[in-house]
Formats: C-alpha cells, sequence, structure tokens
C-alpha cells in the first residue's frame, strides 16, 4: 500500500494558530506552564482533537490523553505527543511540534479513512519546561511513578500560587487517576535544539539515547552591609561569591571535555538594591552529560570547588539537587522501527543523541519508546528565534505516522 | 545658662514605636520609599509633629516639613532632619534617627519653654535610599533644584508605578513648591554606619565632609539557547559575562586603595529559568571614593575591562549613569558650631568624612550645612541588625539641640 503522508500546510497552519497563544513581540511565545497562556493553548488543542473525533481525558497532573480508537477496545494505545507550555522567551516549535504532530497523524489517517487496532493517542505532558515551577518534565515524571500526585500538587510556583490551584484554575484538574492510562509504546517528535543534523545535511534523527542531565540550587548566605562605609575586606558579599563561582564553572565545563554543558540560567540576590552589600544569593546549575561517570565526577569537583569559593568569601553554602537524570537509552526494537519507516520513506537520516532532555526520557522507564528529530534553523532553541522549515517538520510527522501506524496496526 | 538636655527614654521610645511600622521578623525595617508603610510612618511622624504645635507642610515630591515658629515671622528656618523610608532589610536607625532626633529637640524646647528668633524645621526627605526607584536621595536632590520636579512625578517605581500616583495614594503629593521653602542652614544626624566612632571610642563624629558615589546600570546583551545543546563555545552568555564583570570589580576595588569601595547590589537576568541559557543581564554598580580624581580614574578602568570582558564573551554592553556625586566639604563655619557644642557638652568627638551618601550632600549646594554622627553596633547598617546605644543616640541629639539653638539664637 502507497503511504499516505500529511498535509505540510495544514501542520504549519496548526502551528502558527498555536503561536498566537502567548505571542511575544519577536516571532516566539511565552506560554508558562499552568499559566492563563497555557490554559488557552489546551483548550485550542483539546478543541482540535474534540473536532477530529477524539475522546479527551485529563488525569489529575493535568497530562491530556486525546484517543483516536481502535478496533480493538482491550489494547492499550500506541501514544505520541510532547508538550505545549514553553520558556519565558521561547519558540513556537519546542514541544508544540511534537503534540501538533501527532494532531496532523490522526487528521491524515482520518482523511485516507484508515484505521488501525490499537487506539493511538496524542499526550500533553504538564510542564516539561520547569520554569514556573521544578522540577522539569513534572507530568512525565508523575506519570512514570517517579514523582508523588500529591507532592507535585503542594509545589509552589513563581507565582506563590500551588500547582493543584492553577490546575483548578485553568480547568485541567482531570479525574484519571496518574500513571494507569493503558500505552503499549512512546514516540515523540521534536526539533532537535542543536546544530547536528543541520550541519550533517540529514532531515531525520533516529534518537536512541539521551544525555543525562542534573540541576541544583545552591544558596549563599554572607551578611547584608553598606555599599558606601562596608570595608571591602571585611565584607561577606554573597554576590561576589556568586559571580566567582559562576566563572569558575564556566572554566571547569572548558577544561572537562567537547560534551560537557554547565549552564546558570536562574540567579537571584536577597537584596535588590544599589547601596547594600547582597547578603544572599542563590543560583541554579544545570549541568549534562552522555556518560554517567563524568556526570557524577563533575558533581564531585563542583561540590568541592564552590565549597572552597564559598569558604573564602566567608559565606555559608547549600546545595539542593532539582533533578537528578541518567542518560536513558530508548528502546532498541522501536528505534528499528523509526530508522525503517524513514528509510521505507526514502528520507535521509542519523543516528543521535538528545542534547535536551525529553517527556520521553520518564516514559522509557514505563514502554517502549523512542524519539524522532528534525532539524532547526542554526541549532537555536529556548529563543524567540527558534525555527524551522515546513518541510522538515512534514518529513518528521510523515516518520512518526510510519511509525505509529506500524506499532497498532493497520492490517 | 544650663543647657537642657534632651529625654534618652523618650527619644528611644519614639524610635521603637516608629520600627514597628515595617517590622521584619528579625528586628529590622522595610519601608520602601512611598510605600503604604512608607506612608504610615508618615503619618505617624506628622501626628507626633502636629501634638508638639509644629505647623506641617508637604512640598510636591512629598518632602515633609515641620515647623516650630521663630519669635520673628520673617526669618527662614534652621532646619534639621533625615529620611524616614530604609532598604529592603534595613535597620531602625538609618534615617530615621535623624528625623526623630530633631522631634525631640523640638519636644524638649517646648518642655523647657525656650523660643528661638528662627524657626526650626524637622524635614523628611523622600526616597534618600534609591531601592523603589531611582536616584538615591531624590527628595533632596528635587529640593536642591538638580531633578525636576516632573522627571521625578514620572519615575517608574520597580512595581510598575509611577512617583506621582504613589505619592498620590499614600496622601504625600503636597501643594508647597518644590525648593523655595526658605532655610537658613542644614544639620543633619545620623549613625555613622561604619567603624570608624566605635574603634576611636568616640561619641561624636564632627562630619566635616562626605565621599563621593556614583552608581551605573550595566546592560548585557548575548543570545538565550538551550542549555543541553548549545556548545559551550558557541554561547552568548549573559550571566557569565556578568559574573566575571563582577569579579574584576571585586579585584579593582582591592588593588586600587583601602578607601574604595565597589559594590553590585542588584543584578537581574532577563530569563530565569534553569534551562535557559541567559541571553540578557543588567546589573548596577556603586563606586565610591573620598578623592574625585580616582573616582574618575576608577570609571574608566571599569569600562575598558567591562568592555574587554563583553568582548571576548560576545556580548553587548551598555553603562548607564545612574548617580554622580562628587565629594561634599561642609560648610566650614557649621561644623565650627557642631564642634564647639560637642566640646561644651564635654563629649568626645572627633572630625571625620561620611562613607554614605546623605541627604546633607545636597542641602549643602544650598545652604550652609553639616552632619553629626554617632557610633552604630560593630559599624553594621543596611542590615536589620543595625543598632544603636540609647546614651549615645541621646548624645547626637543633645549636641544637634546645642547646635540648632545657636544658629536660631533662643537671646
Amino acid at each position: 500500500m502507497m503511504a499516505p503522508r500529511v498535509n505540510v500546510d495544514r501542520l504549519w497552519d496548526s502551528l502558527m494558530t498555536m503561536g498566537k497563544v502567548g505571542a511575544l513581540s519577536n516571532g516566539g511565545c511565552c506560554r508558562l506552564a499552568l499559566s492563563k497562556a497555557d490554559g488557552r493553548g489546551r483548550d485550542l488543542f483539546a478543541g482540535w482533537c474534540r473536532e477530529v473525533g477524539c475522546e479527551v481525558a485529563v488525569d489529575q497532573v493535568g497530562n491530556i490523553f486525546a484517543r483516536r480508537p481502535g478496533r480493538d477496545k482491550h489494547l492499550p494505545s500506541v501514544a505520541t505527543g510532547s508538550h505545549l507550555d514553553t520558556q519565558p522567551h521561547g519558540g513556537r516549535f519546542d514541544g508544540v511540534y511534537g503534540v501538533l504532530a501527532g494532531l496532523e497523524v490522526i487528521r491524515t489517517l482520518n482523511e485516507h479513512d484508515i484505521s488501525t487496532k490499537k487506539p493511538i493517542d496524542v499526550i500533553v505532558w504538564t510542564s516539561e519546561e520547569g520554569v514556573r515551577f521544578t522540577p522539569p518534565m513534572a507530568g512525565s515524571s508523575a506519570f512514570a511513578g517517579k514523582l508523588e500526585t500529591s507532592a507535585l500538587h503542594e509545589t509552589r510556583t513563581l507565582d506563590g500560587t500551588t500547582v493543584i490551584e492553577d490546575l483548578r484554575a485553568i480547568g485541567y484538574l482531570g479525574d484519571e487517576p496518574v500513571g494507569v492510562w493503558p500505552l503499549a509504546a512512546f514516540v515523540e517528535v521534536h526539533i532537535e535544539q542543536g546544530p547536528i543534523l543541520e550541519r550533517s545535511g540529514k532531515i531525520i534523527g533516529v534518537v536512541d539515547r539521551v544525555q543525562g542531565g542534573c540541576a541544583w540550587k545552591v544558596r549563599l548566605t554572607g551578611e547584608d552591609g553598606h555599599a558606601g562605609t562596608t570595608p571591602m575586606n571585611s565584607r561577606r558579599d554573597a554576590c561576589v561569591g556568586a559571580a566567582r563561582m559562576i566563572a569558575r564553572l564556566n572554566e571547569l565545563a572548558a577544561e572537562t571535555d567537547i560534551d560537557t554543558r554547565i549552564t546558570v540560567g536562574s540567579l537571584e540576590l536577597g537584596t535588590n538594591s544599589i547601596s547594600t552589600i547582597p547578603g544572599k544569593a542563590a543560583f541554579t546549575i544545570d549541568y549534562r552529560h552522555p556518560d554517567a561517570r563524568v556526570l557524577s565526577e563533575l558533581a564531585a569537583v563542583m561540590r568541592r570547588d564552590l565549597s572552597d569559593i564559598a569558604g573564602r568569601h566567608d559565606l555559608e553554602i547549600t546545595f539542593e539537587v532539582l533533578m537528578e537524570k541518567s542518560p536513558v537509552a530508548f528502546d532498541p526494537k522501536l528505534v528499528g522501527v523509526v530508522e525503517a519507516a524513514a528509510g521505507a520513506l526514502g528520507m535521509s537520516h542519523m543516528r543521535m543523541l538528545s542534547g535536551a532532555g525529553h517527556d520521553a526520557m520518564n516514559l522509557a522507564e514505563r514502554v517502549p519508546t523512542a524519539m524522532i528529530f528534525v532539524p532547526c534553523k542554526d541549532g537555536i532553541s529556548h529563543n524567540e528565534k527558534e525555527d524551522a522549515l515546513p518541510v522538515d517538520l512534514a518529513a518528521g510527522a510523515d516518520v512518526l505516522l510510519q511509525t505509529l501506524t506500524s506499532v497498532a496496526r493497520i492490517v
């Protein structure tokens, strides 16, 4: 049988329409998880799913399951999906593409009147980005049983609300118990968010593993003081301490190896006054590497070096582990199905590692899981400039369509 | 005539009562300028002034003038005062002591039924600290004609309101035109906010000059990016750039001389997300020195070194000058009156420089001005731990009383 193909314009139109929800002035989006904009984005998606005949269920942490029924009602679903929440200055593709490519697969199957034996689900995982509250990938972590529903409900957001309050406020505190929705497999399609495919001239990345990623919160305590009177040598300046630590972390990343990533993305002072020496500071460290052994060596060196700097500046230091994700290998058989689909469609492809974390990392602990990457412009993501070609996005959705129908069985 | 003395307990009680307005949990105060707490503090002070027979006037930038009339209605006032606004984690004495010592002088004069030829004013200057909005010493700058009333009115606060809105909201948008209230002299009493008096074992600091203080805002622009995928050597990380700059500023202060002070008190990233490389950062630099020549040399070195670091990290950099105050010398004759008053009262005293900036710096451009310092515990200020001895505070108020009556003429 001739493989059906997705509609490139329809997929692009859906992405652009979703991009208007929480649109920023430079072409990007801000739909922080469980904000009002996230609520509007979810409503838009759920409405589209109902229009194409899906049953839409929501679990108790707000994960959305849009199901296209299969011929056999007793079989678990073959699922795809990603997330609709964004970074503060995020793009229109990160996460959103994986969700709307899933919707495009269903629209294409409907158009060609193709049924599958197993149901096909498109899932929206709650708060992948972890900006308004931590941990990142909260919804899929809860689904995988690695985060208690009650603990997530009580988590405070940056706005001082709790997650359960926000779920209620936007109408996404669902009834479904978390983690019991029956899945047979999970395949997530995503922009690469890095430069490898673009530089290699390939359209499809067959992702067989994800590098490990950890995050800490570091808190420093010194002493507030007057900027005009306190001699330099009797200060306990938490801002200067933090600055020396961040400079050291940056050196350490360069010293380690080319695969090391260390980022301080969040930094706040206890006072924010021109003329007060800040007695408190807090910052996050995001560090990643494909090798679990290097990750644990990095952790030890960072703890030692930052403690030394704190000592030299007479600061107290504490470390809180926010996230600890080991490198994840995807299901070899399902990765093979993705690779075969790309091959059958005649698309250039390559095996690769994911540098970013994804909900698929959590799903891999529960069901056979794989990922598909497509190129994005200049490898830029978490930035309003994030961009991708309609033809590449359609190619990824075509591979997704082939993979899902292959596992869900057309015949 | 035997010099009347202030009432140590009454002064202390007033300080403790004012300290309850905006009280923090560790003994300090937060009454940011023109906040609701600042409004309540102003109301408390104005009520006390009316109770002791003062006429209370307010000018168009919220400066409060509480006048004890003199025998000659046509003469300008001999004025004292300071500010009631505090740092975010401020103490109970910085500014407040200068205002309430003035009130205590008036209470003492009333108690002893002493009249003066010239009126005596106690003034509250608006927003000395410059935390909710800049510049610091806004009210006294406007009074001295260095800041337009309309520009100050339109200034945005950290809460997004404008100064004129806030003045109206707390009831301190007064009728008096700014800068025309007739003054003959200004004497401000203040805690030292540094360790010199305490270490010298002296009770009274006869302040004859104030070191220069300047402030800049530095803004960095790089590029947001994904923390997991963007290679270290292709980042334009504004947080790392800011960190290296702050470390360099700290070295520069140590390299220059023992009188140099450089402080980064405020630092904000454009994004605050664990997994996004921050493409924007902004921080303030507060730098001070008693010598105008050293100040301008420091400015040149900072501009050069920070621009170099920005270049190495592929960041754009801009410098905005928030404040530029040259060192100020007080009126030699009035300083002599303060010194004679301390001597006549038999109090140990010393000439000294002020490390902190004060409203008196602005007043010195308009009228003969001087300052009186008293010790504070461990030299700590801009900190909830700020503390002072009742007996030292009363000593400063006694010197103020002698100085004011000497200039305002009892006989």
